[in-house]
């Protein structure tokens, strides 16, 4: 018999060989149908792969991000089935999972896939679902796995084989379809019960542009038909919703080739937007004991050896600058010159928690082909502060951080949210980690206290930390449901050694501050995305790049008109006139394409007394006001947001 | 006999090869002892050199600079003649006047000159000054010149005069002194009556590291002592406020070597200061109509081979970054990113004028010896912005920025201001500015226009416009009257063709609109380093980097002093305790030394009510006030300045 300890530490016996799925069986049979794969001491298994010694087991259902992968896994094995049905002497590339669904990169010959021809496989992939074939794992020699891919004809297995270590090399069958795989997968394929391919595009093997391009087809599945169809669903107002569109329609920003990829312009719609976020954090972080200080877009190559940026993260920083027999670079993060200002201010233990907030521009090297409107790009403006402190404050700071986060979520509607707090594991300290074992667990249990005193959601990942210390994710859903990874909140014992910060402690004695990176709004490029997304381009008023637009019915209200203009713009409202020769329901019908929030309507009634006929976006008429009125109403939305 | 026109456009008679000296005297004999040179058709000359024909001409002055330049020029040759007393077969680079006196480049073999040395040197110059020796000016053919200075062994001067063209060669001499040069010169060196020579350095001959270092002396001259004596004052109370000096100890920025020279890190104190006047800055423009964009800090090489920076302004670049088989820079100037957004909003008349500003960071190469201070600087945050308006628009638009300008002049306290406004000549046209005849002269009409009728004090310039159009320097004098030279504010017709801006006008037809440069605050690098002498680091509450502190008198004070400073902070004031163990008078001397402008002690009297009792830095105790009064008074301070 063996000992099977499940997550809540309860403890079974079970004969040598069990499989996972039997002891989901042995617990419920509802369990059992749901679970879809298994980890066995912290590696993902086949449900139903024997068990041989003792071992601590965690059933992975669907609201599992390892229960979905092994899924999605299935999925595109299953869709190379299909593909092979229709395409015989096909060759597969590699067709992993990822964050929504699957893609398999195959070679077709000559033959072309388009999306038209996605229905007919998608059919074949039901077909072959409601077979309920068994995924069926076999070791094999390299040797062995050589021959069988050479024979077929598959030179992308083989070269992949080629790199593979004799022993470790598995095949996956299911129905008529053999593949190279690690796995783990689905019991069968009768799991998948919902599919959809959603598109076709290129793809150079192994993202090599050197070599060939690949046939790339994704798609997604589900365990029931009504998650797929909500999905679509999503997908489609995603759609409607998409940044790039609205921000073209609003005139919020836009690239020019002359300028460079990935490095927005914003316009002066999406400039008052930007200058509106920062005026909400400036409040927010003055009042919360932040400092503001500014730092130049560049440094010499020496600051970036000292932070160890350079070589390790040299990819992703833009190339050097020769200059006086030097090299300057663009920074790609604030930190380095944080650290730097800190040691000019030379801190005693009485000024510290010292919190460093700068709306710095860092610059990223991203390939190309994976820029994406805002949510990819390579500058990015960050809300970026680093807070040094104590160990005996980082509790206290750690906690300000998470409720200035919760604050955020609030004052912009974010109702779904999920920190994904990373964690260190101990056989890797010294290497995947920096050696302090103390450190990590004092600060990790803090960070964890906090985390469920706040009543915060939040997902532990054990092993994944950065190398310094342990972070936080924040992943939040938007309105519409679609997941972005919005900021992250760093713990820090390293930089602040190899940039030989310290302090003189109440002792006397030197000390070493923790250091906090943290970035609650993230990038204004990434946050204004989700923002689009968010509220589909309609902006709260206090947010909106135009508050409210002025509009005469005819010409002989332009004076009026010009008069509440000025008024409104010198109260510091954000507001214009339609001053064209359109009639007042023309006006109206553009004023609301653009999701103006209030429209003021100057007749000959308004234009004899003080007052004016306003019209909420999306609301129709709220009634007649004077302009005073109406200019305290948007005082105090924004009061309410600042002083929230 | 000739005719000579004067500015004021009367003509007189005089006989051919009278000297601008005569025609002085015929006017009077006071205007004669007071002139220094004259400007005969737009050329400098001696005043006692013949004019041969007739001539338009202008006697020069001490308030004029060509005066100022021709005196200091003299007592370039001057102070020559000293050193050949002291150190025979001493050799001679240049000599020429600067903005501030004048210096010559020295070779004294292996004869060493100190500051020591300085004050024997001003005295031999006091009697050669007195002995009223002419400066006679000669022309001498190239052959005859290589020979006088091949027997005097002045490698230096030979080297110029082999670059020289014969028979535009002259030379001139005072006393026993022979010189190459152009001149123009005083009549006699008793015009010289006041002299101060005041340091020596090092300088390579013609700038270039690779050849011999010189020795530089510095000197300055004055027609009365009293000038003089002013003069060495105001350089004695510069000192004190050096920027460099008061930004070290109040803590406002910093220069590290692993970011870079010229590379100025702002620390939290500096950074409150941009902060407010980023704020001014924004509420000014917002309520002039101006829109708020971001761009970007780098751009490709395509963007400034069309702006025509590269090749012409290159040497000013960065050097630019390699990427994806392209070239990317640095931005050295916004205008070209702002030139793109006004493509892509592509405007029709009734969107102008359209006013785009940014407090855009440009980098910018100076030499490692240029860089000093804030003063001349690698990274500039420029208060800048571009206005596209059409031609009927031009002057009211100018008009506007000028009323930016004074009012900023008011609330910064500068009485002192001349605007130098340089234009074209048409002779140039088509080679050194951009051949649009008409409008050069309708754009330098309206500005003259709106010169005159503000009474802004101006200086006309011939000749000295950019090439795109006319500009004007803003020269400001600080509180102890050293002058800066702030902001520029240009016209420009080209740029706008050359990126092919256009919008649709009235007559439905494509037009070019005018572009306006301006940057009424210059940068904050220069304009704080301005501040920071012109208040010798007083600043006003409303700009101080902190306006308040709070000073418990004892131990027991401190939980009232935090509450104090919690609610001054939520009212955002900009306040900190001093929690030192410190006693009350050395808390106070502290906080003087750091010239915040509020103290509030908190004894306990103050510790039981909800009062403060107030000390103002350099002015003493001004009473005891509720913290809500003491409030309301830090906010009417700042709005007299926002809503001026």
């Amino acid at each position: 018999m063996i000992t099977i300890t499940l997550p809540d530490n309860s403890q079974k016996q079970f004969p040598e060989g069990v499989t996972s799925y039997q002891v989901a069986e042995s617990i419920s049979k509802r369990l059992a149908e749901a679970v879809l794969a298994a980890k066995v001491n912290d590696e993902v298994w086949d449900l139903n792969r024997p068990i041989a010694a003792d071992a601590k087991l965690k059933l992975l259902k669907w609201d599992e991000d390892e229960g979905k992968m092994a899924f999605w896994h299935s999925s595109a094995h299953l869709m190379a089935e299909a593909l092979e049905f229709f395409y015989p002497g096909i060759k597969f590339g590699i067709g992993p999972p990822v964050e929504n669904g699957f893609y398999y990169d195959v070679d077709t010959g000559d033959r072309v896939i388009s999306t038209e021809d996605l229905g007919k496989i998608e059919e074949k992939m039901k077909d072959l679902a409601r077979q309920n074939n068994g995924y069926v794992r076999k070791d094999i020699s390299k040797k062995d796995a050589l021959e069988y891919f050479q024979k077929k004809g598959d030179e992308y297995k083989t070269e992949l084989i080629g790199e593979l270590e004799d022993g470790k090399i598995t095949l996956y069958t299911q129905g008529n379809f053999i593949d190279l795989c690690r796995g783990p997968h689905l019991p069968n394929t009768g799991f998948i019960k919902a599919i959809k391919l959603l598109n076709v595009a290129g793809a150079y093997w192994r993202g090599d542009e050197s070599r060939k391009q690949l046939t790339r087809i994704y798609g997604i599945t589900f365990p029931q038909q009504k998650l797929l169809d909500d999905y679509l669903k999503m997908l489609e107002e995603a759609k409607k919703r998409d940044h790039r569109k609205i921000g073209r329609e609003l005139k919020l920003f836009t690239f020019d080739d002359d300028v460079g990829s990935g490095l927005p312009l914003w316009l002066p719609r999406g400039g008052a937007i930007i200058d509106q976020l920062e005026k909400l954090a400036r409040i927010t972080e003055t009042r919360a004991g932040y400092v503001r200080v500014r730092t130049p877009h560049i440094a010499k190559e020496s600051m970036y050896r000292t932070s160890g940026h350079l070589p390790y993260y040299a990819d992703s920083m833009f190339p050097p600058m020769e200059l006086e027999g030097g090299k300057y670079y663009l920074k790609a993060m604030n930190c380095p010159h944080h650290h730097k200002i800190y040691l000019s201010l030379n801190p005693s233990y009485r000024d510290l928690p010292l919190r460093l907030a700068e709306y710095g521009t860092c610059y990223r090297y991203e390939k190309s082909g994976e820029l994406f409107g805002l949510m990819r790009v390579r500058s990015l403006q960050m809300n970026d502060a680093h807070i040094y402190c104590t160990r005996q404050q980082f509790a206290s700071e750690f906690r300000a951080v998470n409720d200035l986060y919760l604050n955020y979520f609030k004052i912009f509607g974010i109702d779904k949210y999920v920190m994904r707090f990373s964690t260190h594991h101990p056989s890797n300290l010294g290497k995947k980690y920096v050696d302090m074992p103390e450190l990590w667990i004092e600060t990790e249990n803090m960070v964890r206290k906090v985390l469920v005193e706040s009543n915060i959601p939040f997902k532990e990942v054990s092993d994944e930390a950065a190398f310094y210390g342990p972070k936080i994710d924040v992943q939040v859903w938007s309105a519409i449901g679609k997941e972005f990874t919005l900021a992250t909140n760093q713990v820090d014992f390293a930089q602040p050694v190899r940039f030989g910060l310290s302090y003189i402690n109440k002792n006397n004695q030197a000390d070493t501050p923790i250091c906090i990176h943290r970035a609650p709004l993230g990038t204004h490029e990434r946050f204004i995305g989700f923002l689009i997304e968010h509220y589909a381009g309609n902006f709260p008023a206090w947010l909106a790049p135009d508050q409210a637009i002025v509009l005469p019915i005819s010409e002989k209200h332009n004076e009026r008109a010009s008069t509440i203009s000025a008024f409104l713009n010198n109260s510091d409202i954000r507001t214009f006139i339609d001053g064209s020769d359109n009639k007042i329901g023309k006006k109206i019908r553009d004023a609301e394409l653009m999701k103006i929030p209030y429209m003021l309507i100057i007749g000959d009634k308004e234009a004899a007394g003080n007052s004016v006929a306003v019209r909420k976006h999306g609301a129709g008429d709220i009634g007649i006001m004077s302009v005073e009125d109406f200019t305290d109403k948007l005082k105090e939305e924004e009061r309410i947001v600042f002083n929230r």
